[in-house]
């Protein structure tokens, strides 16, 4: 029987100074997503084997803001809300693997150490980030859900600016996109702490939502611009032609998932 | 004519890099408000004359807490939102001057430089702090607007709590408090910048919003607690007695005010 | 006799709450300084009347970035440090008013409330923004005071990277630049709360510091890039010629200084 | 042949992404270390199995702020500040393991995520904070190595204020404590992505220091509170009896470890 408890760091006697908690995690949020298409070299050299391109369509990429609520089975992160709330922003694209399609995200900045850790968790190249984006609202200059309703998102880090975006609804939509739509396939690894000796845990993953809920889905006119920095490359990511921008108020319960291989990059 | 342009400083030859443009400003959030009752000794304490404390009910305070978006008149800061958004706590007491009840800010706190420097012209004290609040959301673990919906807010400045409340909603009501619902009455001032000179500005100052819209408030049971701290006296309105909480999302444009009296403080 | 206490917002009635106690204010911190030449136009057109831009090198530009730990006479916050470091950008140009040459700083840039108010009291046209530089130390990768060492700084506002710099240090010398060199000539100011009355305090003042200490200056090669921003025009101050770079770790006091006209932008 | 590369996440054709570059790592730091001693009780229940406290004094406690500049082979990071400097303040802990004594890191905040990340590839339960402790200064009010001198800090997570302390210099000493000595003995772990499925990785590692150099240090009084938080344990290793503080600057060089043991915790 263990002597110390928690689902994470800190493992105390008690278990409850976990940086997170043990799913299942369930989140509140508004989803802003831009689709666009670069060169499919660009999204092929960030999938490594045994991951292909998607075949259709692989130079499609989704950068996608969220301003999230979430909390753990307790609820009670809700109604200390700095434990709860959180934004992001990430890029997704597609790929395949045994001859089905996943969606994998390559780039991602949160703004909270329990959103950083979860993700590592999960798979998710998580860094943090300063992530904007125009929240709608019934009365005054912020947006209603209607036609010509326009939502701004940037993100930064590391004191520079890397993406900033515009979003102008048009109409309500069946979809807020193709690109983040599928099973997520992710790494999960930690180097060796001993030098040379390559990857401690090098698993591929799969996880998808243990349940979700949206609201109706607008489309819309986006702009995207994209900057460069030192230590980012989602600016290599560059926006050859727009698809669209989406806006979607959705709820999502994540829950673990599988492995699919260990030891492919080892 | 002025060589150099701007509603605030830095003044340049263009004006737009002014920390705050020209109101009027325009606001879309939503409020959470705790009233409670404390010693009335300790409200009259912050009133220097010529306010006068209430004549009814002259313990009573507001502790409120706004999930802002705003703009100028451009609205261009709601596509840039880091530009936009913020969040504040603030107390609100009643006073009286010239037989008239007033509402009147004695302690706030802000998390963006536009907000605490617009917050100086129009007379309220803020500082920075770290404010968070849950927000009502139509899907997931966050509330909707709806009996039994809780939500939490914190406040902490210089590293230390300040405040933490929960309301959990009732019934919709045709009011969101009593305490906040005057015009303001505002001390503006700027020591001189020679010693023992006292004040260089010196006013009393009315405002209002120069218009409003808002939805059905609901009420509901207040929790609060108020933590001390070496530069902070908000614990010094000590909760007596809970009045209610309330939630409210609203609108408001503010565009000026009027000066009542000048010279009361030198 | 006033009924409430306080150097600045919030007034109580004990005065501890203000978000700035009484000068004189005491400083020990670490400068790296920056001079370069603009285009003289550009420096002109930030300087209303009655200054005159300075008779020789009035293109000149000191960019400075100050690493700091400042108190009050009470010396309290130096024990808890949130109260007391902070880190500042800012711009000098000198000016010419009354055959006098002054220093006047026409950006700037702070990380704390306590900072930014401080400057609004001493006419500095402060925002907040993020601020970065070397620090000097005895071991290790850091860079020791020594022919070589190397310091980086960087400042962003609004989650956009605004400046950059390298100083390479080559040897000890007499004076850490003179740009920065001067009393400083401010325009303090606020509008008034009543649209279109103008100013409701305008004044020219003169501050110096009131004692100074300061240790051997470096000076060395500089390198420097500026990047505009929608809100920022630092970066209209071009360079175009760099005239070195300087680091010194110096003390300094300030307490107050003198109303040379008032009413001149009215 | 890996198809992408980088240390940590994110991976990418370049690797120039990746959250933290490979070890080796410099560290330039102060380090403020109060030493105390609580209930052994309280230490030996976060030592997991097959950890045993340390056979004397095992209830000793070392809590410890660190002021750091750190980079990786190329030294860039120094040039650019924000991916170099951060604070931490994180508690030690020692114990036994096959009749060796080694340090133990069981609570550790940080305010940059690549500390946050290079810490659970070295075994530190890292969380983000917001730490500030007093810096040394040759001129004005921060104090200089000597008699008398003081120094504050201060530890905030979730808002919440959790540790502040003083230490009063006394004279140079031999050491700056006993607790943080050894080389530490981590456990890397993470859990399954499959739920209940226990933990995917599961060591015990040893690291220390590969190089280390490291001025007088001085001994002196210290003060030290804790305080409790609902997801923080730190204020339950209760201080019973303060040993001393200690400064001290030092560097570091820290460049991988050994696997001890696997699947203990299993």
């Amino acid at each position: 029987m263990p002597r110390v408890h928690g689902f994470f760091y800190p493992k105390t006697a008690t278990g409850r100074s976990s940086i997170v908690p043990e799913p299942p995690w369930y989140y509140s949020g508004d989803l802003l997503t831009i689709e666009y298409r670069t060169d499919p070299a660009r999204v092929a050299e960030l999938l490594p084997p045994p991951l292909q391109p998607a075949e259709h369509d692989p130079g499609a990429v989704a950068l996608i803001w969220a301003d999230w609520q979430s909390c753990s089975d307790s609820h009670e992160e809700l109604l200390d809300p700095v434990r709860s709330q959180y934004k992001e922003c990430f890029a997704v694209v597609r790929c395949s693997y045994q001859g089905r399609t996943y969606s994998r995200c390559v780039y991602i900045w949160v703004d909270k150490d329990f959103a950083l850790v979860r993700g590592l968790h999960q798979g998710y190249p998580k860094k943090l980030g300063s992530i904007h984006l125009t929240r709608t609202h019934p009365f005054g200059p912020a947006p209603r859900l209607e036609p010509g309703a326009r939502f701004g998102a940037t993100l930064a880090a590391g004191d520079r600016r890397l993406a900033e975006a515009v979003v102008r609804l048009r109409e309500p939509v069946d979809t807020n996109g193709f690109v983040n739509a599928h099973p997520m396939a992710h790494h999960r690894f930690l180097p060796s702490i001993e030098k040379g000796a390559g990857l401690a845990l090098d698993e591929l993953v799969e996880s998808s939502a243990a349940a979700f809920e949206g609201g109706v889905p607008w489309a819309g006119e986006a702009e995207l611009r994209l900057f460069d920095a030192p230590t980012e490359e989602l600016a290599q990511l560059e926006v050859h032609e727009l698809i669209g921008g989406y806006f979607r108020q959705v709820s999502v319960c994540w829950n673990g998932g599988t492995v699919l291989e260990t030891g492919t990059s080892r």
